[in-house]
């Protein structure tokens, strides 16, 4: 590898440092409100979980990747990835919420 | 459920719908460096993994989310995602690049 390349290299890696110091950042607050809203289910004693509102929000999240250029498979595997851990915290919140009461 | 409480969710999910767009938006730019990456690597002939690069990125993502509030395990999981579909591109354009050559 050239310096030029291996340069070129570093440059790249070090803009996808920045961008998953983003995603972490981002996905923290994401879940900071996901919480709020098991919280809130607990209480009204609402369901963990919601099919209507996932598909809603499946469909948004593809046509937001194919408007940015980003695979929407991907978009929505990923989004199954981050909907998995939600309902997770939901349902553990919800069970706390019941052996509280 | 109380329209107090209604409203709270409808705000709380107008949160996670503009966050989601954040996402997807900022994995479409990390998606873009990495098929620059595998564009380099692919011309200068370059394994598509580094196992070395995946190791320090999932050790660096952990203690970013152990200070973001984010759960470690999830930050992990989910670079994981995120490394296996951009190995999957690298061997895409590698694959492109032998047989145009």
């Amino acid at each position: 590898m050239t310096s030029a390349l291996s340069q070129e290299l570093l440059d790249l890696r070090a803009s996808i440092d920045n961008i998953d110091a983003v995603l972490v950042h981002i996905l923290a607050e994401r879940f900071r409100c996901t919480k709020a809203v098991g919280a809130l289910k607990a209480t009204a004693r609402l369901p963990s979980t919601d099919p209507d509102r996932e598909k809603e929000q499946v469909n948004r999240l593809r046509l937001l990747a194919l408007s940015s250029g980003l695979d929407p498979d991907f978009a929505e595997k990923f989004l199954t990835v981050i909907i998995e851990e939600v309902i997770g915290h939901h349902e553990t919140i919800a069970f706390n919420e019941r052996n509280r009461a």
